[in-house]
């Protein structure tokens, strides 16, 4: 366990938590059609706080592993397309220009999995539940665009 | 010149540059108290401009140098840390926020440049405008605190 990576790369998960935490869903959020299956509120927060502890496990593990190179680069790329996400959706209620950071992101996601499973096993594994969790979010922001045709 | 890599640490920074591109200052910001020294508005989008290649070139760079593995961590916290300042002053209007979030920036491009240097030192040039940048940021986040003690 290299303590020192692991933290630097928890801080870059810290700053993308901290979109979540700061920019609340709120009376806009309320107003809108939701899909049957939404998952309820607090499901959100207990959800991506265990996947950022998986993220930076998995970021540690990688900056080990021999030929890293472009998995490392792919790490960074899902840390700044999954920080702008809230901002876009909660803060500026933007539903479709945040789908098309969704799909950034879950190729960012999708990507930095296989280029993982190519160096360090583990570490691949360590991306499946958050490749599962934006697939999930990806079919959530889809449907609500669907659902709230008025929206921006 | 490793474009994939290139293209792929761009990305993260093209993340990053969305928050200023989509969340504009607006009336707000126009009628907060700045310092004399304020920087004209075109100046900010340019200097980002610059400063994101420059930044992306030493993310390819140090990707490639033998021993960049704490190197690489901090390049993905400054880039995360880079993308949630935006939505925090410009999105939220909380300037004393956004300065606590401009301190670990700072810190994290400090950090990331001197680490660059132990590993490759052209690397840790590219970052050093992006250094003198965000001093100037954090000057005037400071200032703008300072001036407009009325806002979060």
């Amino acid at each position: 366990m290299d303590w020192t990576l692991f933290l630097t790369y928890l801080g870059a998960c810290g700053a993308a938590a901290a979109t979540g935490a700061m920019i609340q869903p709120g009376a806009w959020y309320d107003g809108l059609n939701k899909p049957s299956w939404t998952p309820p509120r607090w499901v959100f927060p207990v959800a991506w706080t265990s996947l950022y502890f998986l993220i930076s496990l998995a970021g540690m593990r990688i900056g080990h592993a021999p030929g890293s190179t472009q998995a490392t680069a792919l790490w960074s790329l899902q840390i700044a397309l999954n920080t702008l996400w809230t901002p876009i959706y909660f803060g500026l209620h933007r539903i479709r220009a945040a789908m098309v950071v969704m799909v950034c992101l879950w190729l960012s996601v999708f990507l930095a999995t296989i280029s993982f499973f190519g160096v360090d096993f583990l570490a691949g594994v360590l991306f499946l539940p958050y490749l599962l969790w934006v697939s999930i979010a990806g079919a959530l922001n889809f449907s609500m665009m669907r659902l709230n045709p008025g929206q921006a």
